[in-house]
């Protein structure tokens, strides 16, 4: 359910933004666009692009070519995730690793209802391999569109189309109930619908302002890291499972800023400590 | 609703054929067959296709083939429909004959019912031109999926998509369903429920085993006040803000015992840093 009447729905998509990693066909990309314009999203962002957006781009865009014109390109996905304070990746199959994961409808809720505080992510990787697990860590939670079991092979244009789908069908939905709640009736679902989302991944309750953008999350990794090999705990860059881990953990806490500069103090005095020693050669 | 219990899922949509009517591209085709067969549907269906089912056609299928093998082709409408029940067309615009109209949750819902009884089809018009009067006089129900009022321009392999999408969700949505009823917890009506039940995320915990217990919790947060004392940082025990703030924290990214492990040590590492001194002295 929308918390922010006040925040309309034409600009709760525009803050919505289809990141594509690695994308090998430029004519998947401009069928991405095509997609995202039908539904209203206009924010596509490429991370290293295999082809250029050439003509078989812009043909498949078909009209939408607008969005092509205005795609960021980035070195890394970082940067492509700079300012977001959610990110849903999106995966083909279940991983080993138990992410928090939401299907299409989970998705384009949790997204809408965090954009109304600011700019959100769906992170759609490569057409064979999908999003690798560094990647992932970049995520608060997983989406997945269930299949054929015998026969998962969505194309990427396709499961973009299914997640723009939602999220405009999510918006004229809360429209609607929104609608139906001035005349009452749902007023005898409301219990049910509270306990609902208690359960959901990120429940209502965690629209929090001032949280923690993915860039500043990056930069707290880095300290993070850096202070483990400072503490002599490990050396994150020989486990990858180890770093993962951790970003996972703290993803999953969503920690607004003030959070982060506790949790960083704290890296500092724990590190500090390795200061006497040096001072006293 | 499934009326009947006893036609099993994949029955249902076996029964559920796509009908492309003089689609212009082959690439389209093989894209739609390869939407469909993403969601567990077999029978596609071709009235007077402009192209053949040529190279471009079987690369855009994509593992899809064997629906393109078996795709019947027709040169009548009436000959593609034949022995179906219901039949739902999809149209890209509202028609000026106001048409009962379905959106594509509520096609799913119509066209699985049916298939419980026997044949149904969904058909789906030309690229540029949809499909033409005479042609939606064999439809009992129109359906559309909701576009931007700018840009309407969907793709037909997209709308297939769309459409499989939701004959498959369906599936799954009544199978769930199912459970729920006989537990009995479910009492809103019909339709209320089917959105309330759409608008639940899998819940993470349903993915996440081995979360630490609140006594392992309380037993962290010992040891992670301990620690900020030993490193200088505060002393909590002066600041029941800070240690409010950290137990909320953590207490959102619920940890597992996996997880609380690697933090346990973190913190030992950390404290560790001291022996050094206090060994010198």
């Amino acid at each position: 359910m929308p918390e922010r009447a006040d925040v309309n729905d034409e600009l709760r998509l525009s803050r919505v933004r289809f990141v594509l990693v690695e994308t090998s066909l430029s004519a998947n990309i401009g069928a991405v666009a095509r997609a995202m314009k039908t539904m209203g999203l206009t924010e596509l962002v490429l991370v290293r692009p295999q082809q250029p957006l050439d003509a078989e781009a812009l043909a498949r865009a078909a009209g939408a070519d607008d969005l092509l014109a205005r795609a960021r390109t980035c070195d890394s996905l970082a940067e492509a995730l700079s300012g977001c304070r959610l990110v849903i990746g999106s995966s083909a199959r279940a991983r080993s690793l138990a992410w928090p994961e939401v299907d299409p409808v989970g998705c384009a809720e949790q997204l809408l209802r965090e954009a109304a505080e600011g700019e959100v992510a769906l992170l759609l990787g490569r057409e064979r391999s999908g999003l690798t697990n560094d990647e992932l860590s970049h995520c608060h939670l997983l989406t997945r569109i269930a299949t054929n079991p015998d026969y998962s092979s969505l194309n990427i244009a396709a499961a973009a189309q299914v997640f723009a789908y939602e999220l405009r069908r999510t918006t004229l939905h809360w429209q609607a109930t929104g609608a139906l709640q001035a005349s009452g009736c749902m007023l005898a679902s409301g219990a049910q619908r509270a306990r609902l989302e208690e359960e959901a991944p990120l429940s209502a309750e965690a629209v929090r302002s001032d949280l923690a953008t993915a860039d500043e999350m990056v930069s707290f990794y880095g300290h993070l890291e850096q202070t483990l090999e400072q503490i002599g705990f490990a050396d994150p860059a020989q486990s990858s499972t180890l770093r993962r881990r951790l970003r996972r953990l703290f993803n999953r806490a969503r920690p607004d800023r003030t959070e982060l500069n506790i949790l960083r103090g704290i890296l500092s005095a724990a590190a500090g400590r390795k200061r006497p020693d040096r001072f006293r050669r």
